[in-house]
């Protein structure tokens, strides 16, 4: 029988009980009733977790990577939890059978959490669900956590970077690398990683992010952090203390230039407006007994209403509505859908 | 001189001149003060452009593919628009120059229209413009729009199923053609194409595909279509018209089952929904100067507030917020940023 004691739950959670630590997150991402009693509870408790973001395409060498680093905080005496939010992560399920091989000496290590965090079936999902999984673990005391994605698609861009540092895995060889990085990457890393160092063309792969970055950060205000560029052979394990050493001075860098500050305020930021958006979502699937938005929709598809004209009418629907003592469900709306069998009936 | 009269703007580009459409989608992308106006003029056009959406993971040929697709319409005498989402794609501006090459060819036609979106820099950029500038393109008479878009990704996945029909492209070789379709492809995809089908491994994704298929499918309720799986060599054309009659076919199934007005619906759903969520979330940073987000932002980084009694204070402070009579810009919020050299200050 689980536990629902809140004030017992997040006890355990804080003496590394796995069970308590899932079940807590379970509670928020379900939207349980209880999702507010937990979530004022962790407040007081979060704001030490060091937080870092690793990105990379499929084929970097991402979960090996990550693995290597879970090992070395884990020889510091840290504890570290993983949210895992890529699909081809072995963290998430959807890796090779050598991955879940690797992965394999973290399963049973105590001081290790791993958590995979739901990408689909609703949008907002992503940056609503991460920040509160990432409150869980900050609260249960551990001492680093690492989200981890696959460095394509803007939701996963927006979820790595509200991280405290944001490593960025290349591997020579991937034609998309560089492609990645211009498409968006190269503006949210604090540290390069170029994996499979031994490899022919890694030289190039880190001629060309020094140069880019050399053009990039240029014109930049504000205090400057050069980003690193570190080789490694995760596979062999050289190279990870290279990269602790890039974390911890990025972590230093940030503290002293009261950066961690800035990006933390702007993480609760982006949080609590996430929170509030998806409310308002809520709302607008509940206006007129959910018959609001379906009306303005048929409008619109007929063409005797432009959306925009269509929006200002379901805002000010919103503003009109009475105001609601208990919100029914606070997490994404389950409802939202873009599969045809669930749309509104014509 | 650019033209800002919105009838004339109208006209031309219905007489399929490119920079009249070049103009109306950016009279939209820059929140311009004319944007209520076009909005307004386009509706009453809108309706007949088929929507076709095209996914695949980097090196599978979306953009041979993409090409291909194009000149077969081009042979049927339909006007094609082509929105490319996709970082990687040759229309978008991130490809290789055998790519671009071979796009060349549609670049001086007047019947292809090709425009990139933006995915970057603002939390539903890419889901807010993309309906924006399909709307100008259908006003504009175009026959078929083609979006694109690389098949990873959240945001990526959710604009390329508001298509009327959504293809997903496979190829041999690629090991995470099958991850990509298991995190969420599959359920999207309306046609497959297994591209590279002279390769190695071609029939194993075929038959993969189609057990996948027959298993997915099976719970389905209402009318059943039957996802095609077409093998194409797209570098010499080979499968194209197959392709062609399987989209055909899948249109004829989604007109004659009412589908086509559902997803349509569907679709004029989301696209209102992202305009208001969007229009509330510029609200939420304007509340009380722009100072409220920020304070119960700040707040929620000491602990001494959780971002869920945070976003109960901004959802409340925009309804007692009095109404706009004309809100000031209608598009995404540019000010919204997770980096932190724009971060509200601390």
């Amino acid at each position: 029988m689980p536990i629902n004691d809140v004030a017992e739950l997040l006890d355990r959670a804080r003496e590394g009980k796995p069970r308590a630590v899932a079940r807590l997150i379970s509670l928020i991402e379900d939207a349980s009733p209880q999702l507010r009693e937990v979530a004022s509870a962790l407040a007081p408790l979060t704001g030490r977790a060091r937080v870092i973001g690793l990105t990379g395409s499929p084929g970097v060498g991402k979960s090996t990577s990550t693995s290597g680093l879970v090992t070395a905080f884990r020889r510091q005496g840290k504890r570290v939890g993983v949210l895992a939010v890529d699909p081809s992560s072995p963290f998430s399920g959807g890796a090779l059978l050598g991955d879940r091989v690797r992965m394999q000496e973290h399963a049973t290590d105590p001081g290790v959490f791993i958590r995979s965090m739901a990408t689909r079936g609703h949008l907002g999902g992503l940056s609503w669900a991460t920040p509160q999984a990432l409150r869980v673990l900050d609260a249960a005391g551990f001492d680093v956590v690492l989200i981890e994605t696959v460095g394509v698609g803007q939701s996963e861009v927006d979820v790595i970077s509200l991280a405290d540092t944001t490593l960025v895995l290349l591997a020579p060889g991937m034609g998309d690398g560089i492609q990645a990085a211009k498409a968006g990457i190269l503006e949210v890393a604090d540290v390069f990683v170029v994996n499979k160092a031994d490899r022919d063309g890694a030289d190039q792969v880190v001629r060309d992010l020094k140069y880019m970055i050399s053009l990039g950060r240029v014109d930049r205000a504000g205090p400057r952090w050069r980003i690193p560029v570190v080789p490694t052979v995760a596979s062999r394990g050289e190279g990870v203390d290279e990269v602790i050493a890039a974390l911890d001075a990025h972590h230093d860098w940030l503290t002293e230039h009261g950066e961690l500050a800035a990006r933390r305020l702007n993480r609760a930021s982006v949080e609590v407006e996430a929170i509030a958006v998806e409310q308002l979502r809520e709302r607008f699937g509940d206006l007129r007994g959910g018959q609001a938005l379906a009306k303005l929709a048929d409008q619109v598809m007929t063409g005797t209403l432009d959306p925009y004209a269509a929006a200002d009418s379901l805002v000010e629907g919103l503003r009109a509505e009475p105001s609601r003592a208990e919100p029914s469900r606070t997490g994404p709306s389950r409802a939202e859908s873009h599969q045809p069998s669930e749309a509104p009936a014509s």
